[in-house]
């Protein structure tokens, strides 16, 4: 029997999530929230580079999927935080592997591309 | 002592890369090419909806990157064959579990779109 989702599918609901997910910003938010629920401007502070709009974008749309969520305290000003839902730490250890993989294969990487523009 | 690339850093070139790799084209063409070696026309064929140009475009920032090797075959016409090389090999699982994710949980995130957008 085939499954009945299938990413190889331009029409298939879980390519359109696999396309929200192949984000680095999507990613990275997820990778910040691994061990802890975190606060919209500590994501903003620690992920290098993002905007506040995009952050705010990104997180919403992993919201939406039921990747987070989120919480408001009633605190002055109000406190908002982020945490990984059941549904999110359930591909959170994939998105770390993935994400992180670049750090430790830098080198090998930066060769190869030295070897292909032929400066090497 | 600090790792010397970090994702978190927006200038790192470990970021460049996970900006490269987080994209659903390039995920795709690697899971595709976890069995086996593949031609182009049949990536083509097998992944729907990717435009040639598009094709074409992640093929050489995944040959580039170090991640795929292109090998030319003096067939008439041409066949041009793709396969992963050990770099790329060292993450293929990795993306195959990543990938695959949303096939796996679509009834979940499904459920929690409803959820949000107010329909259930």
């Amino acid at each position: 029997m085939a499954p009945p989702y299938n990413i190889y599918e331009d029409q298939c609901p879980a390519r359109q999530v696999l396309d929200r997910l192949a984000d680095k910003w999507a990613l990275l938010v997820l990778d910040r929230l691994q061990k802890e629920p975190v606060r919209f401007n500590q994501l903003h502070r620690d992920i290098k580079g993002i905007s506040q709009k995009v952050l705010s974008q990104t997180l919403k749309k992993l919201e939406r999927d039921g990747l987070l969520s989120r919480c408001v305290f009633a605190t002055v000003p109000v406190t908002v935080e982020y945490a990984l839902t059941d549904l999110g730490q359930s591909l959170v250890q994939t998105v770390n592997t993935f994400a992180h993989w670049a750090e430790l294969h830098m080198d090998a990487v930066l060769l190869a591309q030295a070897r292909y523009d032929g400066t090497v």
